[in-house]
């Protein structure tokens, strides 16, 4: 992982992340004041600046799906039992751990309120709504000119989880489910693939991730998929975080839920589906990716706040030019489309400074009396700390800030491509792999795909904690990246 | 209610207004590919069409929250039982009929799948997010620095309705909550009509609702409000829709929740709470309000696709010049930031036009040979019908298109001032208003608020199904309505 580059400076972030990866995570969110643990077991309360992360990722990657013909619909929070068990790998997969809702009343009883009531069949809350929308699929689809169907769904869902860690894994998450309906397999691919060059471009343009698109092996499969393709990247403990999925669901859905279309040769034939997702999980891999210890590093072009402007003000005296000037500065950056956050909060400006380290605000302005009477901007970018303090007269920066910002997304780009380089090794053999981890050694190990046949393989992943992460594109197929993951 | 127009010509919708007006209703949604029942008891599936108007809602309103200095957070779906029972007359209000989650795990049994590991504690889905939400602010607030606290959240809430009718009374809702903490009680009635004048300009401006303002009497109040005040509209039926409300909560929460800050003063006190919302139910008004025998009219400003072109081809040879002329206008349009549909479906015209109508889409554009050869445009206008059918030369038609929008919104709008105008009747004694429902009529009766107090108001109003609606901003108290609602 990233050595902190100076180790003996103290640092905003306590325990830093070579002493502490876990602990260090938890206490980035809560610097940046992005969520919290709430008092429902495993679910978290996203708050105002950890929300407005997710509202530009919905706002950014939306639009491309409608592009594509894709249209937003909703289906019920709730699935019928029965419909879980429809499609058997599925029931596996999804029906173990889920919030389930069996009565619909509460009356006061001795010790307080007393669920009454009780439904003839239980619901659960969705886990993912595969079955309820092949449901109404079978009612929608009648022929090939209802086909491809596309669909997506921006909400809620809710999975049991036993260990949680917000936004990681949280028993309620936010994301988006799109599910597609095709004529024939090639439909379904060529929509799974789509998506995840979708899926790519989102993370390596907007969220200045590095990574790697690949199919799972079988093993790693959704439950009920035919085949499932993933976009995943390494964080900077070593970990794969896998970003986003794409699933081929073959006809598994259309035979269980019932949808049949009459197929262009007048007979009936099964659509085959497909399902892909994102959520607030990634968010959690923004902070693994690339924060630091002095807090939070937003990508720009995602960041709820893209400029904060402090007005540094020593005596009174200079106050209201330098606030005019602060206010000015604001109003011609906001006109250019930027996010910028004028902090004029009563605070003292070390705090109003760390703050906005420590929210990973891309570039931080401060203006002081000099400043102000010269028309002068001093910044400082969060990607490259305090050395990288630059003056330039108002003009030159207003001129500039579009480039530095498209500068600071590159960088933390390059930064994350060259860490991906540092932590993907190659091996052959099934002791290769095991030698690389049983030296206390993290990131990926790309092995010969020949070695998942191997009987032995189980044993060390199980040792250490290894699981396939994907058998990446670009080698067609014949390796597959082994590693620890979130 | 309005009369259709012809009565003897034959509607897209079946049956008319007049003759079945809840089933008028359900055919509507039908015709326009809104919605459909879903098999979650009362909860619904939102089609592509009808959630694309809620999109635009959101897309609306979001922003003048956030101009106000309301931050956007994310609270759990679910709430601890214990957590209902914090405010007595909340209890009441919203802790009967609802989802309650007893179990975590689902298990095979001799008939499928069944809910075993049992909650210590059970949850019910969100009816309402008061209580979580106060015990998250609890923790957030300490002093009287982090007042005012304004959030709101877009999510789902569920409430276990017996009756239910599409997008005006369903299990699962769509809504945005605001909630809101102040220093006094000023401030949390000065937050309650700041909004409410914001969801009039909504209602006005954008869904072309006329409606009324005002104070809801004690009996109608939001449980463990101390005052609620409500922006209301007629419907075609003569029903009131409440539309969005406001709700001033004193400190009731504050005390059951222990919201507390240290005040100016340096002393403990209690913080005064708000919460105010509007719900997917407005689409259903949308409904009730514009629609008409052959279908919806969409208001132009809220409408999913404001401009269709259906391309009317008679012979093969004129079709290439046609659709180039189609396409080269829906760029246009769109250029214009308009929403343009170009319907080329393999359908006939007459199945395009019937759509076209039946999702009231504000103006639909008809280009045949002649047009195409004269580079002009044919259009229809949804709101006036087929007597408005006018041609332009295309340029003349673009320049246009703009004040075409503003003046269907204007139209729809006078039309909806001009039906509660006539809808809204004034009385002076508890007979006048017997005597006006007795008589069979609809709409509002206008009555002083001395009435509120007679002991045979009760009956009155068992007898017709009427209800206080609220005592209008203009009568300054003096008046309430009191009439059928939804």
């Amino acid at each position: 992982m990233n050595k902190p580059a100076k180790a003996a400076t103290r640092t905003a972030i306590t325990p830093t992340r070579a002493e502490d990866f876990p602990e260090w995570y938890q206490q980035v969110i809560k610097a940046a004041d992005m969520a919290e643990n709430s008092p429902v077991r495993g679910c978290m309360i996203i708050k105002p600046y950890g929300l407005a992360i997710w509202e530009n990722m919905v706002r950014i990657f939306d639009p491309w799906l409608k592009d594509y013909g894709v249209q937003n619909a909703s289906f019920p929070l709730l699935i019928p039992v029965s419909f879980l068990s429809r499609e058997a790998e599925h029931v596996d997969g999804f029906a173990k751990e889920c919030a389930v809702v069996t009565h619909h009343r509460l009356e006061a009883g001795e010790n307080g309120l007393v669920p009454t009531a009780k439904l003839e069949e239980p619901y659960v809350i969705r886990p993912t709504s595969e079955t309820i929308i092949g449901d109404a699929m079978a009612r929608w689809i009648q022929s090939y000119r209802d086909l491809p169907l596309k669909l997506n769904q921006w909400g809620n869902v809710m999975r049991w989880e036993m260990r949680t860690r917000m936004f990681l894994r949280t028993s309620e998450f936010f994301w988006h489910e799109g599910h597609c309906a095709f004529e024939n397999a090639e439909g379904a691919k060529s929509d799974c693939l789509t998506i995840l060059d979708f899926y790519e471009k989102f993370f390596r343009d907007y969220c200045a991730f590095s990574g790697f698109k690949g199919v799972k092996t079988p093993e790693e499969r959704f439950p009920g998929a035919d085949q499932t393709y993933s976009f995943e990247s390494i964080m900077q403990d070593g970990k794969a975080l896998q970003a986003a999925t794409t699933h081929d669901l073959g006809q598994n859905f259309a035979k269980s839920c019932g949808i049949k279309y009459q197929g262009r040769d007048g007979a009936e034939h099964f659509v085959h589906t497909t399902s892909w997702a994102f959520s607030t999980r990634v968010i959690g891999g923004l902070i693994m990716m690339h924060a630091d210890d002095d807090g939070l590093i937003m990508p720009p072009r995602i960041a709820p706040q893209q400029v904060v402007i402090l007005p540094v003000i020593k005596d009174d005296s200079s106050a209201p030019q330098i606030m005019e000037f602060c206010s000015g500065l604001a109003a011609k950056l906001k006109a250019q489309g930027l996010a910028v956050r004028l902090d004029n909060r009563e605070l003292r400006t070390p705090d109003k400074m760390w703050d906005a380290v420590k929210k990973g605000i891309p570039v931080r302005v401060e203006i002081g009396g000099r400043e102000a009477q010269d028309q002068a901007v001093t910044f400082v970018r969060r990607d490259l700390g305090r050395e990288s303090k630059t003056t330039l007269s108002a003009e030159a920066f207003l001129q500039e800030i579009g480039k530095t910002m498209d500068a600071i997304h590159e960088s933390m780009l390059e930064r994350s491509r060259a860490f991906h380089a540092e932590n993907i090794v190659e091996g052959k053999t099934l002791n290769d792999l095991k030698d690389y981890f049983a030296a206390g050694k993290t990131g990926l190990v790309k092995v010969p795909v020949e070695l998942l046949k191997e009987e032995k393989l189980a044993e060390v992943k199980a040792e250490y904690g290894l699981s396939a992460r994907n058998m990446p594109f670009e080698d067609e197929g014949r390796k597959v990246l082994i590693g620890r993951a979130y």
